[in-house]
């Protein structure tokens, strides 16, 4: 089979309710297709009502499935206490929480404002522990079990990166909180993981403003070991794994998906991919014919 | 679906040709099992090729698959490369390299001497350099691509441990070979990974010769927030998605499933479970009058 | 020499002007003593004016340097501004920022409120990120090079840690910060480096209030291999070494002094501690025994 | 002070002794002559004894200390443990082992035979394993505390790395040993550290080889944040606290001392570095003038 393929047995998710917020566009629309596809009740929530109920409508359609919209800026924990009554209203449980929302600025640190970072912590991290604290806590009160949270951070979570720093230093937080809650929550039948993706195609402003040489310059894919980006049934393949029965026993664990980017800028003599193969001959015979002596 | 359920969909590996080295019994037969349901063809290798045989007999039975037993010493190139013909003369290619090959000493390291402990260096690390560099050197030879290598680490290869310090050396060395080899053999078509699996239940010496009282102190299952030890299917189910094609784009990566064993033990302030809630009612309550003035 | 004993040459700070934040007590005044012991002039940061004007006597008395007392809460930028402006006008540049300024709640998660969580998220991640970002910007507008950012984080910025989640998820936010402007902002001559300490001597509350018993159970210094807390000098020491000229090529670091605490709960196997002399040669006995035959 | 100035107080090492491994040259040579400049008596060691004899009698007369040449290939017990007798012989006692004898093969790893990977493991992983092992038993033997052990590993330890992969193997090896047995053995009175070093300059056959427009490429300077190499007196400034007692609360720690190399190429957008300052105006404008909206 094709890595775009489907991965998981038919009905895997049958019985599952799902809230994804930043459920209406990009990976979390992928995601949750998916999991509407393998029988879960899907709650999609982001700050735009509109575009979120055309996507629902959209994912319905296709398959067949049930697919909530709900209005909800994470930032603002009234605003999350109110949709995850909303859910609860009308799906009647809720046993998984994917914490998809997400806001970047791609710049030199030193021209952003300290609100200007404010904004991300809140969406990022403030957001994810809102939603977190929310859910977690009613499932506590209401001892429902067999619960669990998937976080979507980066790779640079852990070894920070320039020129995006308000969202490496979030996720980072988000990282954290979910190793941290994989041991303190264990008790009540949660688990909680992440997933660090690395380039997947998007559709941003981005691309149509980089000029093409510089374009070239910046290209993740070739920072990628395996020289594309990835698909997202491939990332949906892996979250559907993690947030389903079948990765019971993985907790507190963050599982990269980059082809081996971060890995192929960190090792410290990657660069001689660009040694040729003549050079390497060249040194070969040098070494031999220095070991014969 | 419960977790010892089966995860992949029917076929999922059709068409692929595996090794599983040390696939003569525990976690190694029970991937092996798994594979050959999901449609490969195994070979797997062991010292003991009497009992091997009968694994193989065994699986082949109960799955109808595809299971061929040849006797292999890691440790020795020679045996490898034989080992390594010997499968391709029966299969014609491999795709899947799963080496889980292992030694351990459980013991006070200054119980060891410096040849017990070149031991496990030589079955783990030699062990699976050995087989690596046999295939991974077929692979770019003949030039067949999309190939994977698995690699069975622990999680004590980043965090250490005492009492098993050889193996933690080891495993160690093996997890580099991973995330080294997922950079640079990429070109070539292959991709590395490894899992660190925590406690599964294996019938050793080991639990008939601990006492009833130590045995509870040192209970592995104690340190995992599940407070359970794993299932072999599960192990079985990560180990299928990674050697397979739905995971194409996860390269150099680790996953650790162990229920959270290590970070239970690894973050500061875990072992506050024990405090009682009482205790945390009279904090809180002095910590609300503390605020109020 | 003991391990209590001043580590540096004499004058290794002199000329070196430093902003301690939260400086007032604890490990942030013993960081600030050593500084003004080896020459530095240091301004001493807080929201407790009165507390930190003694401490500022106290040290000055002591070490004979300088010691400028400024009140400021982190949280907010303008303060910070103001708080930066201060010490800018009281002695004519800064060169090290030493963001030590932290707050944690010790509780179970399922018992703080968002608005309790966002506190710490606040002081420590957001405040840190006001006094880098005041400072950094003013480095690089006045073109101030040979700088340095040295951040206090923990060994569970990490691994996460139960019970005091918020803390952790602040200091990884933190981590990742020193992370990425090691990297973007070294071309302007800063340097990033952070401490993560284990259990060092302090007195709270907490103390105070723990019945003997549990002290016993949830006793840091039992998870650390040596057995004992930190010296409040063996911190100084390190951090006095990470903003001196002297670790110039250390950059992007974060290490821990900690006694090898978390690395004790965090290998499988370390537990095997508790097995006896007596056990392990049993245990021996039996492997030679069988090896023989 | 600038960051070639010599860092600890005079006589920090006294009554010290230490083994250095592979200490005739290059950065273990610096090492040693600092270790004696602060007061230590140093054995070093390697295969040569001519040129050992030679380092040894030159830094006796630059630093007026005792420097004992003793011949001894790593990969040996009997070597290694005649080694450690003489050293015992003409000192008494010994208090730190030094690591640092090891090998490299810089070369496209499927140029490689079994046999020479296998001799970058027996120099690298046994070496320090032999060392190690004879050492710490006579430590504990002899009951002398207050010991210990600091290994040289690389940043390619945990991240790996292409090209260098004998090395990333057995380097993790080593550091997977470190953290281990700074637990184990932590209550014999040892402590156990390590340093990753990133570039600092040697002199070799690899430079002269390099055709000029290739070394542009691949000058490992170019990857670090600070721009340049470090200097030997920094990393014997950094090793000479590691086995001083001033670090006697650190352990079980490596400290990475490469000017952020490893983190420049980890962090997914560091190389945004490469966009004008032009295009990031722009970015900014489009951005604001949107928000406007």
């Amino acid at each position: 089979m094709g890595y775009t393929d489907k991965m998981l047995r038919d009905d895997a998710l049958k019985g599952k309710n799902i809230v994804v917020t930043g459920g209406g566009s990009g990976l979390g629309k992928a995601m949750t297709k998916y999991f509407l596809e393998l029988g879960a009740k899907v709650a999609i929530t982001s700050r735009n009502l509109e575009k979120l109920q055309g996507t629902a409508k959209e994912l319905e359609t296709e398959t067949g499935g049930t697919c909530l919209a709900v209005q909800c800026d994470v930032r603002h924990i009234d605003q999350v206490e109110a949709m995850h009554k909303t859910v609860i209203d009308a799906f009647g449980k809720v046993d998984i929480l994917l914490n998809n929302a997400a806001g970047n600025f791609i710049s030199p640190t030193e021209r952003l404002s300290a609100n200007a970072f404010d904004t991300i912590i809140d969406i990022v991290l403030k957001g994810t522990k809102n939603c977190t604290l929310t859910f977690g806590k009613h499932w506590i009160n209401t001892k429902q079990e067999n619960t669990n949270v998937l976080n979507i951070v980066t790779t640079y979570a852990w070894t920070g990166s320039g020129f995006v720093v308000p969202s490496a230093t979030a996720k980072a937080g988000v990282l954290a909180m979910t190793r941290s809650l994989a041991v303190e929550w264990a008790k009540y039948g949660m688990r909680f993981n992440a997933i660090a993706p690395g380039p997947f195609p998007t559709k941003g402003a981005w691309d149509r403003l980089v000029p093409g040489d510089l374009k070239e310059k910046i290209d993740l894919t070739k920072k990628v070991p395996l020289k594309r980006a990835g698909e997202h049934q491939e990332l949906a393949n892996l979250a559907a794994y993690l947030v389903s029965d079948f990765s019971a026993y993985v907790n507190g664990e963050v599982v990269t998906i980059d082809g081996g980017e971060w890995l192929q800028g960190a090792g410290e003599f990657n660069m001689l991919e660009q040694v040729p193969k003549e050079m390497w001959d060249m040194l070969e015979a040098m070494i031999r014919s220095k070991n014969k002596k």
